[in-house]
C-alpha cells in the first residue's frame, strides 16, 4: 500500500497569496481517515495499477475536503477533526475562496492522467461532484420540510456521501484497466458501502459509545435532524408514540438529556433501531456480494468494509 | 459567428433539486456581454474551428459567471446586471452551493473535447482558474493594506481579470490547431487587452458618463478602493495634495459629492488621470501589435478590441 498520507503531505501549500493557500494546507493536514483515496488505491491495486491511481486518490481527497470546508461554512459547524473550522479560524470569505481553489486543485490532479483515461475519469469525477452538490442541496431542503420519506432520505445520503465511495472504487478500477463489468460492480459496491456507513453514523449518533464516537451522543436528536431513525420512527409510531415524538420535536425548553432519552426510547419501542440496523446489514451484505462477483481479488476491500462496519462477516 | 447566446440559453437548468439549479439559470440568463466566449470563438474561427470551440466558450462563460456569483457574495454586492445578486435573492448558502456546481458545470463542458486536446485545454483552464482565485485573494488583501504599489495592483488585475481573456484566446487557438507561437501571441494579447479593459473600468468609475456607465460614478472613490488612479495619485502627490488625499481617505462624515469632486481634482492635479490613460493606451497598443504578429487574420479581434476601448486606431 502506497503511503498516501506521505504523498498528500508532500503537496506544497506554502504558496502566495498565503490567505488563499494556508487554509488549504490546514484543511488537508494529518487527521483524516483518507477513506476515499484508500478505496481508489486498493481498487487500482487489485489490477496492479496502484501507482498510476495516485492522481485520482489525491483528487478525491482534495475534493472531499473541499466539500467539508464549504459544508462546515453552510452548516456553521464550529469544529472539524477537533480543530476550529476554516470559516471560524479565518473568516467566511476565506472559506469560500480557499474552498473554490481546492475544487480547482482536485481537477488539476486529474491532468496527470494519460490522455486515453482522462475523459472517462473526468466524466466520472464531475458526475460524482454534481451528485454531491445535489445531495447537499436536498439535505438543506429537508430542514424546511415537516416530514421526509425514507426514499427521499436514501436518495439524499446516496448522493451526498455514497457516490463518492462508488466513484473512488470505479476510478481506481478504470485506471487499472478493469473490465466494464468489474467497474460497474465496484461502483455499486462502493455505493452500498457508503449507504451502510451513513446509516451506521446515524445509529452511532444516538446509540454510540461516547468514549469512542468522537462527538457528543444525541446531537441529531437535539437538532431534530431527519435521520433514518427519526423517519422510520415517524412511520412506525402508533398514535401515542406519534404524539410524544411530535411533542419533543416541537419542544422549546427542555433538559437535553431528557429529550435524548425520550426520543431514543421511541426509537426502541417503534422498532426503528432494529429496522435501521437491518437496513445497514442489508447494504453491507449487498456490498460484499457485489465484491465477490468482481473478477479480481477483493479480499482486502471486504476486510476493510467489514472492519469499518464492525461486523464479523 | 455562431449564435452563442442561443447556444447558452439551450442549456437546461430546469433540473432537480430546484434550489441548486434555479440560481444557475438565473445567473446565466440573457444580459451579459459574453466577451470571454466571444473571444474564444473568434480565436478559433481564425483557424476555421469555431464550431469545435463551443465547449470551451460555454466553459468560459459558466466559469466567469461562477466567479461573479461568489465574488458578489464575498463583496456583499446587492445587484448584478440590474438584478438582485443570488445571495440576496436566495441566501448565502445557495450562493455558495450553486456557485460550486457552476464551477463543476464549467469543467463538464470540457469533457466534450477530443482526447488529444483535453489535457492541454484542461491545463490552461485550471491554471487560469487558479490565477483568478489568487487575484481575488490579493484584491481582498488590499482592503487591509494602507498602501498598494502599482506593481502589486497590476499583478492583481492581471490575475483577477486579464488571464481569463488571455486563456479564452489561447484555448480558441489551441482548438483550432494554431502554432505554439500564435497561441502565445494571442494569450499575451488577451492579457494586455484585459489590463486595458480593467484600467478603463477604473477610469470610467471616476470620469465616466453617468448616463452610459451603468452604475453611479465615484463608487470607487467613496469606497477608498485601491484603483490605479488612487495608487498613482498617492505616488505623484506633493505634500499638500497628499495631506488632502489622506484627509478624504480617513474622513467619516462628508457629503458624497464633495469627496468625489475633491479626490477627482487631486487625480487631475497629480496627473494620475493622464498617467492611467497613457497606461491603458500602452496596453492597447501592445495588444494590437501582438495581434498583428499572429499568422492568422486578426482584423475582427483588433476591431473588437478598439471598439471596446473606444479608440480610433
Amino acid at each position: 500500500m502506497a503511503d498516501f498520507e506521505h504523498i498528500l503531505q508532500l503537496l506544497d501549500w506554502h504558496r502566495e497569496p498565503k490567505g488563499l493557500y494556508e487554509p488549504i494546507g490546514y484543511t488537508l493536514a494529518e487527521g483524516g481517515k483518507r477513506l476515499r483515496p484508500r478505496l481508489a488505491l486498493m481498487s487500482a491495486a487489485m489490477y496492479g495499477a496502484e501507482e498510476q491511481a495516485v492522481p485520482v486518490a489525491l483528487a478525491l481527497e482534495i475534493f472531499h475536503n473541499f466539500t467539508l470546508l464549504h459544508d462546515d461554512l453552510m452548516d456553521k459547524a464550529p469544529t472539524r477533526r477537533g480543530r476550529p473550522t476554516v470559516y471560524l479560524r479565518w473568516n467566511e470569505n476565506t472559506a469560500i475562496l480557499s474552498g473554490d481553489q481546492m475544487l480547482i486543485e482536485a481537477y488539476k490532479q486529474l491532468e496527470k492522467l494519460p490522455d486515453y483515461l482522462l475523459a472517462k475519469v473526468l466524466h466520472i469525477f464531475s458526475t460524482m461532484a454534481t451528485e454531491i452538490c445535489e445531495g447537499q442541496q436536498r439535505d438543506m431542503d429537508f430542514e424546511d420540510m415537516e416530514e421526509v420519506s425514507a426514499d427521499d432520505y436514501m436518495l439524499m445520503i446516496k448522493q451526498k456521501t455514497s457516490v463518492l465511495l462508488g466513484a473512488a472504487l470505479e476510478m481506481g478500477a478504470l485506471v487499472g484497466g478493469a473490465t466494464e463489468k468489474d467497474r460497474h460492480l465496484l461502483r455499486q459496491a462502493g455505493v452500498e458501502l457508503g449507504l451502510a456507513f451513513q446509516i451506521q453514523d446515524d445509529i452511532l449518533d444516538t446509540y454510540g459509545d461516547p468514549n469512542t464516537f468522537g462527538k457528543a451522543i444525541g446531537g441529531d436528536i437535539l437538532q431534530n435532524k431527519k435521520t433514518l431513525l427519526l423517519i422510520t420512527a415517524q412511520r412506525q409510531a402508533n398514535d401515542e408514540q406519534r404524539t410524544t415524538l411530535d411533542k419533543w420535536l416541537h419542544a422549546d425548553n427542555f433538559v437535553q438529556e431528557d429529550k435524548i432519552n425520550a426520543v431514543r426510547e421511541i426509537y426502541n419501542q417503534t422498532g426503528a433501531r432494529e429496522i435501521c440496523e437491518r437496513c445497514m446489514a442489508d447494504r453491507t451484505d449487498n456490498a460484499i456480494r457485489l465484491l465477490k462477483e468482481v473478477s479480481a481479488d477483493t479480499n482486502a476491500l471486504q476486510t476493510l468494509a467489514t472492519t469499518m462496519l464492525c461486523r464479523k462477516s
